[in-house]
């Protein structure tokens, strides 16, 4: 065949932010797929702050990335060849194909997506992960109901913005948590939602307060540390808050700093509660369906942060942490 | 009525550590009671960790007590005067009476309670507002169901012990973190909890890890603090944390120590969820009549801490934040 698959392998386990030593570049020739095995080509790669768990040792709600293997990542591609029967060459599939150029699979966890409903880039980010973690995190989780005040930091990120779009078109109000006036700007001005909170300029509990007057009935938290305390100071009676992922702590070298607050639920007889995206896959096909219909009604925007080149991984990945990407963040590995 | 009224009113707001300028010891002579109202003489007070909160300015659950007012708290005692005809001369009765000798009541928030089905300080402990704590955090927040794994810190306490019996009666497995070899050897061989670790003289994470291999499934937290933090790393999948109060905090002079694992909660789609005694009033007859029933068939014990004299509420007050009271902790202000 002829093709050379260039790979992103975690070298080393980080001590803080991912430096470019942690990662090994390496390329193989790729071989003719086996019994039953499928060759993707892959076009677009998803960059996740999950990602940065993976790369830590020890149990998680996941087995940690080995030192030598290629970065786990999900991705979308397309079949180039099969000797699998349910997939064909040409068919554009989704799955954890990781941060490679190449990929092999079984057709075990991959999913076929048609191009022609939603573009490849939505598939690893609305109607993707990040979709469905909004999705199941604001409504099953969270519980969110019409006319709740819901709270959502990250706002401008992936999973941030589809949260808050879900919540307006659930009938509640929805405020925003972002850095910057232009991610600000855009999620109250693109994607509707009813205000935004800089927390790069603004007092976060005091904009809380003017924005949330009978306090926050469902905090979505993307970030945990300082904004995760304020929020809990303004928090309704019963108020729920679903545990997506803290940024702001995956790159301590110190211990987390946990949240001083939480006594806060004690007196607003509040609970925060923890979910991994992946239980609820018996399910995905069904949400993806309602965020697909969503989406052609024009009720739910998608945007995506796409950056060219396999090459720029190592690099691009740190504008998650940096709070730098808008929107999801991809990289593009080739057009087709 | 030629009687006098001894009284505990708060003096001042305490920085840490309640200290005995932060009362003031007054007294007054005992009117007659006016129209409705009835007139009670103090038997037995109830000294909770709660109260500390009640000391505090500011939002809460419940309002502040006011500098100059009586102390709230628990009591039973006699009536001995009613201008209220739901109450008669003789009739025993519960409710928060304040620390003081004698208290006046419109009947509102005040229960009869009957001497003859249980001993007064039981309706301060196992039958009062620590039972029902235990009751309905455990059965109705902590979901605790049979086989599984129940951990309960402040074990030997009016709260903890009561949890770690109606776990045993429920069919779950139960280890308690208690202070010192005495309070460990009751709960275990008084109590029937299956283990016990001594948070004094033990490493609780280590302990934890032998006593729950499978982890825990529901953790009644009453001390928050480092031993919060040690049970976060040792959650069953889907565990529940019932957050009854955080004891270890209460006097802190600096601010709370959040848990610093609450990511635990994500990994093993864990919640925590705080709750308010006071909520569950409706069903609190229907509690009652199911424990006094267990306790007549033996398996529920009861024990107090009984300190004599209402003078020494300042000093018996800090038993609760050292560790060193053994079961609930009442003041016996008369005898009948």
């Amino acid at each position: 065949m002829n093709l050379i698959n260039h790979q992103f392998r975690l070298a080393a386990r980080p001590a803080g932010l991912p430096q470019r030593a942690n990662w090994s570049a390496t390329e193989e020739a790729v071989r003719e797929p086996g019994q039953n095995e499928l060759l993707v080509k892959i076009l677009y790669i998803s960059l996740d702050p999950a990602m940065r768990g993976w790369m830590n040792e020890g149990k998680s709600y996941i087995a940690p990335v080995g030192i030598g293997e290629v970065m786990r990542a999900g991705a979308v591609g397309r079949v180039i060849a099969s000797k699998n029967s349910s997939f064909g060459i040409g068919d554009h599939v989704v799955g954890a194909l990781g941060m490679q150029e190449y990929a092999f699979s079984d057709g075990i966890g991959i999913t076929k997506v048609d191009p022609r409903l939603a573009p490849l880039p939505t598939y690893l980010g609305t109607l993707g992960m990040p979709g469905m973690t909004a999705y199941f995190g604001l409504l099953d989780v969270g519980q969110a109901k019409s006319g709740e005040m819901v709270v959502v930091s990250g706002a401008a990120g992936a999973v941030g913005m589809v949260v808050g779009q879900i919540g307006k078109i659930k009938g509640c109000r929805v405020v925003g948590i972002a850095g910057g006036p232009e991610k600000c700007r855009y999620i109250v001005d693109e994607l509707g939602f009813d205000a935004a909170i800089d927390y790069k300029s603004e007092d976060v509990k005091k904009a809380l307060k003017q924005h949330c007057p009978k306090g926050v009935d469902v905090y979505f938290d993307n970030v945990g540390g300082e904004i995760l305390d304020a929020v809990l100071t303004q928090l309704a009676r019963g108020a729920r808050i679903p545990i997506c992922g803290a940024i702001s702590q995956y790159n301590n070298t110190t211990p987390i700093i946990g949240p001083s607050n939480y006594l806060s639920l004690l007196v607003n007889r509040a609970r925060m509660e923890g979910f991994v995206v992946f239980d609820y896959a018996p399910r995905f096909a069904e949400a993806a369906r309602e965020m697909a219909g969503w989406m052609a009604a024009g009720k739910l925007k998608t945007r995506e942060d796409i950056v060219e080149g396999l090459s720029t991984f190592p690099e691009t990945f740190l504008k998650l942490f940096r709070g730098e990407n808008f929107g999801k963040l991809l990289i593009k590995v080739a057009d087709s």
